[in-house]
């Protein structure tokens, strides 16, 4: 709490960022708007990177708050392309490396081009950081899947990484050269092990990833609720705003530098809780209990919750919304069919009346 | 030592192999020549590829011995060449997955080379696997560089993985890669984190790898001997006939399947006492301590020696050759300007006296 009590006199983030200049890659996806949001309010000044990838989360209607700000700018551009990468990390201060092939279970279909996104691209953007940019603070969107099967919970850091799928590999490859780049050469990088986020301006087009949006969007047109199994496996669930919040707080402190962070909510919840939560929320939909697919028996990592004491210490952060609360926001913001078919139709990610058609 | 029992009877290598069809990945180097020599030896058919990359340890003189043998074949291809892959693996029992990129420092000047050849190509090779032959047992070679720092000697499996460079990343990753294949699809992985290999059939052009057959050269030619620093840093060093014995030992029981393990000589000696060890028993050489450049020491590990309990209650494996017996046998390899040079001139890796050419 020592800096917390700094950060109210110097490191207050509403001076910090004012006239930063922030990379958000993935920046038309949930974690990226959503920073981008508050980084605005808070006077930096940001450049948001996409490659609109369909399937992913990149939506216009992400931005729509700020899209007339003139300290907005939006490339459309892939992590994977070198060049476009070695132009848009120069002059920065902080980028938040977020994008991302998002679905655990496709990286199983398609593993090629998991590695190619997941792990090249993001070495494409840490060497273009070496060759034109060494003092930006580089983070990086880890996630809990990097752990694989838990040993034990809460699950600390230093819990072994055993990856079982692709994507995990992928994720665990792109922290261990973020560290490499750090201890090598000095590179400020942070990386995140996020548990499982949710919240306003996630896709809920399909199951893939984001599985609290798209089971509000099965409530909210009163649909079926599937539960694999018995829903008794104990999940980390993330309102975005406490994600955005923890970004934000590791990006003032030089501590952070190097360091490998878990993310999460501290709590756990059974699966088949969060599933109830949203229908008594909602008021609407029906669940039910199915047998595990094949595709997510044989990635089940079992039990996983955070142990955030870490970044808790080191940053002075706090999740602060419950589920309950974070469920009862996220429906607010779809509850309207204009809102949630903005996240419906995959042509919606060119939305009409934006300025960057 | 129940399965040495065993092997007596039914599992003998003279008679396990005999018929088998196998592929060696980097065929052409040191570790993959010297299974294809022993291979031969036992009645296998043998398939070396290798893509004969300079600076890397290519070398037709390596299969000198087995040339005209009618059980060998030799395709000249790279593990990055999906088709290519995808045909060699056909029908084969045995896949000795050891093609790569091979030099710690030089994955530092060309990351992104090191990836391609040390993740994406093993990743090519398994998902080659998992299209046309889901029966082979694959080896993969990783290093005893995938710790990274070790915090304690000698080091079992489980130390946690550390890496410093993008080489020891992409070996992890690769490990990581293996292992899934193995949970979700049954391969038949194996998994080797191995020591400092030395021996006959070692490139001796340059510093970058094999640096006790590099200083073995250097005395045979009544050179300096750089030592970096004092030489105190302990290594352990692993005959090459040890290494072929066993990942042997290691093909030919089920308990290995899916399995990591550390392969070492299982002793520790210090770096000085190596250099010291080739000047004495080679009779000319003299030894000089140098300052640790910088693009070395920021990769520096510290003290190593590998923990094998666990391969050898495994296979009964054991290592049989000391540093002395090893080095004797190496320096008498090299001895004769003859076969040095076959080691020196790059172009030799194309030699005249082949039938390949």
């Amino acid at each position: 709490m020592k800096y917390h009590k700094k950060m109210e006199k110097t490191d207050n983030p509403k001076v910090y960022f004012r006239d930063k200049r922030v990379l958000i890659t993935g920046g038309l996806g949930m974690m990226g708007s959503s920073l981008a949001i508050d980084l605005i309010r808070w006077g930096a000044k940001v450049t948001l990177l996409d490659a609109l990838i369909e399937q992913y989360g990149a939506n216009f209607y992400n931005i729509e708050k700020i899209k007339n700000s003139p300290n907005l700018q939006v490339i459309i551009a892939d992590i994977r392309d070198k060049l476009a990468i070695e132009d848009s990390v120069k002059h920065k201060d902080i980028i938040f490396n977020l994008a991302g092939q998002v679905s655990h279970n496709d990286s199983l279909e398609n593993p090629l081009l998991d590695l190619d996104i997941n792990y090249r691209g993001h070495v494409t953007v840490l060497e273009a950081c070496l060759k034109n940019n060494r003092s930006a603070k580089i983070f990086y969107a880890g996630s809990r899947l990097q752990y694989g099967n838990t040993q034990r919970i809460p699950v600390d850091e230093n819990h072994p990484r055993n990856p079982l799928t692709p994507y995990a590999t992928n994720k665990n490859a792109a922290e261990d050269y973020s560290n490499y780049c750090h201890k090598r050469f000095g590179l400020k990088t942070v990386v995140f092990r996020i548990a499982n986020p949710y919240g306003p301006r996630c896709q809920i087009k399909h199951n893939k990833y984001g599985i609290v949006n798209f089971f509000i969007k099965q409530a909210l047109e009163g649909n079926e609720i599937r539960i694999f199994g018995d829903g008794r496996q104990i999940r980390d669930y993330l309102y975005i705003d406490d994600l955005t919040k923890a970004f934000l707080f590791a990006a003032i402190p030089n501590q952070t530098n190097g360091e490998v962070y878990n993310v999460g909510s501290g709590v756990g919840i059974s699966f088949a809780e969060m599933a109830s939560k949203i229908v008594s929320i909602v008021g609407k939909g029906k669940l039910k209990h199915v047998k595990w697919p094949a595709e997510y028996i044989n990635v089940e990592t079992g039990d996983y919750i955070s142990d955030i004491g870490k970044i808790q210490k080191h940053t002075g952060w706090n999740p602060s919304f419950s589920l309950e609360e974070g469920i009862r926001r996220t429906v607010e913001y779809y509850r309207s069919p204009q809102t949630r078919n903005r996240y419906l139709l995959p042509s919606q990610i060119f939305s009409p009346k934006s300025k960057f058609d």
